[in-house]
Order: C-alpha cells, then structure tokens, then sequence
C-alpha cells in the first residue's frame, strides 16, 4: 500500500512540477524568486536547488479524482497546479502569521526576505492558482474556480480562529472540528472535487470525492494531534510533547476538557505547570488518545462510504484509499 | 460633466452596496468585522456607522461597461461587487506593506488591529471576490475571473516595484510607466473588461473597453504624480511638495531625470537636500509638469479613442467619458 502511494505521490509530483513551474515564471522576479526559493527549486540568491518541497499530496489527489471520474488526469494538471498555488500561498502566509522561521529545515520566506515580500509572493500565488485554473478548456473550470475560492476563504477562517484559539481557554471540541475542517478538510476536499470537475463528472461523484477529501483531511489532522503529544521526536522531527509545551488546543486537549474540566483547566490556563509527561498521562487515562485515533479510523470509513456510493473507475479508486491510508497513518 | 459622473457614481453605489455587504457578511467574524471597519460601514467595535469609502469608481466601471455593451447593468453586479473586493484587498495589504497608519481620516486595519488580521482580512476578500464573481449565471463569468486574477497578479507586481523603486535612483520613465500600468491601469481595465464580458460583449468590445480602463488608469496616475507636488494642499488634503519629501520616482521626476540627469541625481541620490520649492521649480523649468500633463491628455485621447472603434450604446459610451474625465481632472 505505502509503495503504492508513493509511486502515486511520485507520479503527481512528475505531471505537476514542469507546468507549476511553468507557471511560477509569470510572477515578477521579486515574488517569482520568493515563490521557487518556497518550492525548493532555489536559492535564496536564485541558484538552481532541489529541496524537497513536501509531499504533494493535494495535486495527486485531484489526478487521481480525474482519473476516478474517467477522465485522463492530463485534464486536471490545471487543477493539480492551482490547488498546490493554494496550499503554498498559505503556508507562506500562515509562516508569517505565525512567527515560524523555519519550514522543511529551511529558512521561511519572511525570514529571510521580509514580511513584504511574504505577503505579496503569497498573493500572487494566490491570483496565479485562479488564472492558472481558468485557462483551462474544460467546461468545469468555472465551477472548480469557484470551489477552490470558496475553500481558500475557508481556509483563511480557519487560520482566524487558528489565532483566536491561542488566546483561550474555552476552546469546545465542535470548535475544534470547525477549525481542523476550514484549515484542513476544506482545501483536501476542494482537491478531490476540483479534479473530479476538470474531468466532467456529474455533481454525485463531485460530491462524493469532496466529501471523500474532507474526511481525509480531518483524519489527518486528528492522526497530526496524536503525534504532536505522543509522536516519537525521532521520527516527527518535532520535539516531545510539542503540542503539549504550546498548550495547542488540539483534538486531544479539547475533547479530554470536556470530559475533565477539573483535571485540565488548572494546566490549560496556566494557573498550575505540571510536568507535560504527567499532561500526556492524564489525557491518555481520560482516553483521549484512543478517542482521537478511534476518531481519526471514523472518518477514514466516512471517507472510503462516500467513494463506495458512486461509480468510480475501480484502480484510481483504489489508489485513492491507498492515498488516503499512507498520508493519515505516516508517521512524521 | 461632473454633475453627470457625481449621479453615476451615486448609482454606482446604489446598486453595489447592498450586494457587496451581503458578500462581506459570509466571511468570518473576524475577517468580516475588519472588511466592514475597512469599507466604513461600522466602527472597530462592529457598531454600525456611516463613513465615506471611496469613490467607488471601478464598480461603477464595471456597471457602465456592461450598459455599454448593451446588457443591463444589473447582469454586472457580481463583477462589481469583486472588483471593489479586489481593489480594497490590496488597499488593506498595501496600507500594512507601506505602514500607513491612517486611510480616509480613520486608522487603517492593521492600526487599529494587527499585521495578521490584515493579512488574513486581505486574503479573504480575495477568495470571496473569486467566489461573488462565479456565481454570476453570465456564460462570461468565467473569462471575466480570468481577467481579474491576471490584474490581481499585475497589482501585486506593481507594487513590488513600488517597494523596490524605494530603494534605488536609477529609475527609468519606461519602468515608471509600467509601475502605473500595474498598480493603477490594470484593475481599472479590468473593471471596464469585466463588465463587458459579464455582459456578454464579443471579443473587440472587450479588448475596446478594457484599453479605455487601463488608458484611463495611467491618465489618472498621471496627474496624481503633478497634484502630488504641485497640488494645493487645502484641496488635495496632503502636506505641500508630498511626493518630494519622500522622494518619490514619479512620472514628473523620472521624466526630468531622463533630461537632466546632473540637476535632479544629488537631491535624488540625497547627496544634497535643497528646499523643495526650488526642486519643484527645477522639475519646472524643464518641462515636467507641462510634459506629464500632456501625457495624461494624450492618455485620456487613446482612451476615448478605444471607445470609438466598436459599437457601444451612445449614452453609457457618454457616462464612462465623463466618469473618466471626473476621475483624472479631479482636485483631491
């Protein structure tokens, strides 16, 4: 399943890259530089590199959703290209939103430029995703145009109540749900459907591979919070308890204080500081380790449910799952 | 004339306003409340208010253009509305990228909040702009989010000019004239184009009226850069000589320094600082002001050139010209 998934990530990464490329050329040198430098294809001086620049996920996602509907994946590069414009125009905001200086063992945009140039190299992505999208013949463009906007205002919502979150204590788990959704189920699901639209499908499969995305998306996040309390740092690369040391309210945190209010609010506020070992062993004797892995294998049905109920080409289907599969249990 | 183009823009408004806060109200309670302080409509608190918001001149555009082309103007709204969402995005990105603390007599959003929720405000009415625009039922919608992605684009790399033209002296007339066509010709071309594509003008109508835009734009910019240093400052609100002060390469000045580069550089380069008064008489003397003048009213020319190369209806091809002249000839 993982060679699978690897070679489909691989071959996503090999139709996508020379026409993201291609399209990246069209920014002026200032946000054209910052962009490639973000993608790892430079430089900050703008010399020829090869970082790895993540997994990819979301343009193998809208190739195989084409390929799902019938349609050859070539017909979806458009969408491959502005979705993964979408996803880094956003990181490279949220990296300045949020102070991290270092993303992929890299020096971030701003900081190694500035907030300016961060801010307007992310917008230009931004514009860029919609015209990269619309150049596209297919009949579906306006509509998958129309699906990605309206999952980038998601996401910008979820990166609101991203902040708003580190400022309270209240946090409900619905909350909770709200945001993982806006910041990670929406552009996963928008992924799926806009591969699904570029390749002519009617609105049930539309509907089924987007619900199928934003599934995976909340899996992911659920299987991300676990890590972030009690990933092994030698294989996240994060260090122990990270989410813990930050007060994140994650999945974890937020369903425990439901449970517990008592037990957790003293830590959560700040009034009392326990060692985060002892944190992570009351959360997981409230069982919200198990909670959230049981919740994560739940929406992992939910999702592969929703790809049964349509008529799908049965191979990309498959690879679809096995996607799914590799990104939510990777262990790093 | 101007009694003419004061009832367009009314209308303008009129007919923009309620769906462009309709639009707003989707957003989330964060970026909404930043957007709606931003447009005038409420204090920081969300109390409502009525502050004055701009002229509103590319909503009106796109109205004209649509009437223009002889649909009704209602057919455009969605384009006006994302147009003036497009336009205030970067109004609120700019104002943080320049550190301006003060829009229209009021604090700006990043004053009165901070540099995350005017970079998530701006983004988000970006999407929403995409997202209001496809929509539109109009077979044009399509072609028309295409042409406001690429001005978006165009914006952005004009105002990466503008920050780098900051730091250097060696600024060309050619490269000042593209900086304008970015920042200002591109949007307003856009606005004129939308308009006609969402009302279903063929290929020529669409290319006449997005050149009158853009035309109109550099006019505007223009004579922005002469009231700029030779403005009144009772009538243009800014202090005597502004554009001087802060050195700015604008169309008068890189004129001038293209004819005599030896009396402009040591007051350009800051190697000498003489009074203002006497740069501005230099500028002057060799012809700046009457040159950049001329250019506007050559502008204004090409632009109402374009109009009379294609079937347009005659009283909405009437209302743009004197929109236009309105825009341009204005004292503040």
């Amino acid at each position: 399943m993982t060679a699978t998934a690897l070679s489909t990530l691989d071959h996503g990464r090999a139709v996508t890259t020379p026409a993201l490329r291609e399209a990246v050329a069209r920014l002026d040198p200032v946000c054209g530089l910052a962009a490639s430098y973000h993608f790892g294809w430079c430089d900050e001086q703008g010399r020829p590199a090869e970082h790895k620049a993540g997994k990819a996920v979301r343009p193998a996602m809208v190739l195989l959703a084409a390929e799902a509907v019938g349609a050859a994946p070539e017909t979806a590069v458009p969408g491959a290209v502005a979705v993964e414009l979408v996803h880094n125009f956003s990181l490279v905001h949220d990296d300045l939103l949020d102070g991290d200086r270092e993303r992929r063992h890299r020096p971030t945009v701003w900081a190694i430029w500035d907030a300016a140039t961060a801010i307007l190299a992310g917008d230009a992505m931004l514009a860029l995703a919609h015209e990269v999208l619309l150049e596209s013949p297919s009949p579906g463009a306006g509509p998958a145009a129309w699906m990605l906007a309206s999952a980038t205002r998601e996401l910008t919502r979820g990166q609101a109540y991203d902040l708003a979150f580190e400022r309270r204590h209240d946090v409900t788990l619905a909350e909770c749900f709200e945001m993982a959704d806006a910041k990670t189920g929406s552009l996963l699901g928008a992924s799926a459907g806009v591969g699904a639209l570029l390749g002519g499908a009617p609105a049930p499969a539309v509907d089924a591979l987007s619900t199928f995305g934003r599934q995976c998306g909340l899996a992911f996040q659920l299987v991300d919070d676990v890590l972030g309390i009690w990933g092994d740092p030698s294989v996240t690369g994060k260090p122990v308890h990270s989410d813990l040391r930050s007060r994140k309210k994650s999945f974890p945190v937020t369903w425990a204080l439901e449970q517990a209010p008592d037990e957790l609010s003293p830590w959560l506020t700040g009034a009392d500081s326990p060692e985060l070992q002892t944190v992570a062993d009351t959360l997981e004797r409230l069982g919200a380790r198990e909670w959230t892995l049981e919740e994560a294998r739940r929406r992992m049905s939910a999702a592969e449910q929703a790809l049964s109920d349509v008529d799908l080409k049965p191979q990309a289907r498959t690879d679809l799952i096995d996607l799914a599969h590799y990104v939510v249990e990777r262990q790093s």
